[in-house]
C-alpha cells in the first residue's frame, strides 16, 4: 500500500519511485526538418511531406502510426504488450491521435496541452507505469506545419507574408516507449505546470506568450527539488524560439537561477533560421518530440549527456478565443530524464 | 514500493488499491436541462444560457469555474490544497477547460475524449490518488449546446432542421472532487478503452458511432472483473441516446451480457425528448458529467444505490476528417464506483 503522499516532493513535483525506464523511441520528420541542423539524429526524414496520404491531417496521422509501430519493433514489442497510448497534438479533436490510435490494439487516453503535449504525455505515461498501473506505455505526439497553418493561421494557398517574432510549425512525430525495467535512462521527476497567462495576444508572438509558463515551471521544480542550472547537463524548452529563449533567461534571472551553461529551446535548436527562413525558430508538438526521441535521446544513450530536464511548452490559443479578443495562455510541464 | 503489475487484472483493467473517495461533486446545468427530468437532482441551474457572459464560450468556461469553486466550498478546501485538476471540453483547443484552468491555482491535465471525457478525466485523477502522486485531485468536463453546434454543425442562425437520430449538446459542467481518504463512495475499477471504429460517416448518428465503443469497454470491464450486468445497480453510458441505447443492448446479448436490468443512458435521461424536443437525447461532454455529479453522486451519498458502472462515451469526429471522408471512430472509457 501506498502512503498517498510519498511520491509528493513539493507543491507541483513528484518524485518517482520506480523510475520507468525509456527503452526505444523513434523520430519521424518532414524533408525541411530534414535538412536542418539536427538532421543526423532523426530516425526518418521523409522526401514528401505528405508521406503518401492525400491530406496534410492524414500525413500527420500516418507519421504519427509510423513512430508508434517504429517503436514498437525496436524493442521487439507487439501492440497488446502495452497498457497505455498516451497521445495528443494540435489539430481539432486531436484528429491525428485518434486516428493514429484506431489502427492499433492499445488502450488510448487523449491529451491536450497544444505543444506541451509531448511532456504531459511522457508524465502521465511515466505516472502509469510507475504508479503501478502498467507496464508498457507509450507517449506520443505529431505536429505538421501544413494542418497547423490552415488551421490557425491562413490556407498556404493565401501566401500570407510571416512576422519576425512567429514560429513555424514542425513537421514530425515523436514516440516514447517507456518500460518498467531495463538500463536505460529513467523518468525521475515530473513538475506539472499551471496555466499562465501574462496577456499576450498576437498568435504571431507564441514565444512570449508560453515563456513566462516555461519560467514559472522550471522555477517550481527548482523549487520542489533544490536542483538549479546547474544540475542538469540539458535543460530543453520545447518550442519558445529565439524570442522566448531570451525571456526564459532574463525572467530566471530575475528568479536567481542562471541557466544559460545548459540550456537549449528545442524549436531554436532544429532549423537554420537564417537559411531557412524559419523566423523565429520551430513549433509544435512535433518539434519538442522530434528533438527529444531524436537529439536527446541518442546524446543520453551514447552519455554524451545524462541528466535533462524536459521542458514542452505550450501556447493554449484557439482561434475562436482570439476572435473573441483573449489573451493566450500558456502551459509548460517539466520531465527530468537521467541516466 | 510497488509491484509495477500489481493493479492489473486484466489487458484493459486495473484494479485501484487504495481506491479514492468522492468527497464532493457539483453540477451546473442549462435552462433547458433544468426543465428535464432530472431537473430536482442540480445543484445549480441557470437561467440564462450565457452565465451573464459575453459569448457562449465564455459562458461554458465559466460553467466549468463555478462548477469546480462550489465543489471546493463544499470540501471546505483551497485552490492550493488541489494536486491536479483533470479536464476538457468539446471546443478546439480546450478553450473551456484552459480559460477555467488559468483562473484557479492548480497543476493542470489537459484531456481530451470527446463526450468521454468525464470518464477520461475522473480515470486520470483516480490513478494519481492510488499511485500515491496526489492527495486531493478535480476531474471536470463541460459543454455547451450553443457552442458545439456551431463548431461541430451549423451556426445556430441557420436554423437548420434536425434529424430524428441527431442529439441535443447539454449544456452544463461537472466537477469531483477525489480524495485519498474519506468515507465516501470510492473508484475502485478503471477500463481503458481502445478507440473503434464501425465505419459510421453520418455525424447526426453519434450514438451508432459510439455503441460499438461502449459494448467493446463494457464487455472488456466484465470479462477482466468476473463481473456482469447484475453486479451494478446502475451501468450508465454517457450520450448514446435511444438509438445506441438499442445498439448496446442488442451487441452485448450477442456476447452473452444482459444489461437490461441495470442499464440507462446519461443521455437518454436527461431530457424528455418528446416534449422537449430533443430527437435521441442529450450528448455531449457536460452530459455524463451533470448526470453523475447531479443525479448519480446522489443517489450513491443516500444509499439507493450503490454499485455504479460510469461509461462515458465519445464520437472523435472533427468536422475536417468528415469533409475528408473519415468516418467517425468512437471511444469509451469504464470507472467503476462503489459504496
Amino acid at each position: 500500500m501506498n502512503n498517498t503522499n510519498n511520491r509528493r516532493v513539493g507543491r507541483y513535483t513528484v518524485k518517482l519511485l520506480n523510475p520507468p525506464a525509456i527503452i526505444a523511441t523513434t523520430s519521424i520528420v518532414g524533408p525541411k526538418e530534414g535538412k536542418g541542423p539536427l538532421k543526423d539524429y532523426f530516425d526518418v526524414v521523409l522526401t514528401d511531406d505528405t508521406n503518401g496520404k492525400e491530406s496534410f491531417e492524414k500525413a500527420e496521422s500516418s507519421m504519427m502510426y509510423d513512430a508508434i509501430q517504429q517503436t514498437l519493433d525496436k524493442a521487439n514489442l507487439k501492440e497488446k504488450d502495452i497498457d497505455y497510448l498516451c497521445a495528443g497534438d494540435l489539430l481539432n479533436q486531436l484528429s491525428s491521435s485518434n486516428f493514429a490510435a484506431r489502427e492499433v490494439d492499445m488502450p488510448f487516453i487523449g491529451l491536450y496541452g497544444a505543444c506541451s503535449t509531448m511532456s504531459e504525455s511522457l508524465s502521465i505515461a511515466s505516472m502509469l507505469i510507475d504508479g503501478g498501473f502498467a507496464k508498457y506505455t507509450i507517449a506520443s505526439t505529431s505536429s505538421h506545419f501544413s494542418s497547423a497553418e490552415r488551421q490557425f493561421r491562413f490556407p498556404l494557398e493565401f501566401g500570407s507574408q510571416r512576422s519576425l517574432a512567429s514560429q513555424w510549425t514542425v513537421t514530425g512525430s515523436g514516440a516514447v516507449l517507456l518500460a518498467s525495467e531495463g538500463n536505460f535512462p529513467r523518468v525521475t521527476h515530473i513538475t506539472t505546470g499551471k496555466v499562465k497567462d501574462y496577456g499576450i495576444k498576437d498568435p504571431n508572438n507564441m514565444g512570449a506568450a508560453m515563456a513566462p509558463a516555461a519560467v514559472d515551471t522550471i522555477y517550481n521544480h527548482f523549487l520542489d527539488t533544490g536542483r538549479d542550472g546547474n544540475y542538469y547537463d540539458v535543460i530543453a524548452t520545447g518550442d519558445l524560439g529565439k524570442v522566448g529563449y531570451d525571456i526564459t533567461v532574463d525572467l530566471l534571472k530575475e528568479y536567481g537561477y542562471d541557466i544559460t551553461s545548459s540550456y537549449i529551446d528545442c524549436g531554436e535548436s532544429i532549423f537554420d533560421n537564417e537559411k531557412q527562413n524559419t523566423c523565429s525558430g520551430g513549433s509544435g508538438c512535433g518539434c519538442s518530440a522530434v528533438v527529444f526521441c531524436g537529439y536527446l535521446y541518442k546524446q543520453l544513450m551514447k552519455k554524451e549527456i545524462q541528466k535533462i530536464l524536459l521542458v514542452s511548452t505550450g501556447a493554449l490559443m484557439s482561434p475562436t478565443t482570439s476572435f473573441q479578443g483573449e489573451s493566450m495562455p500558456g502551459i509548460a510541464h517539466a520531465v527530468s530524464i537521467e541516466f
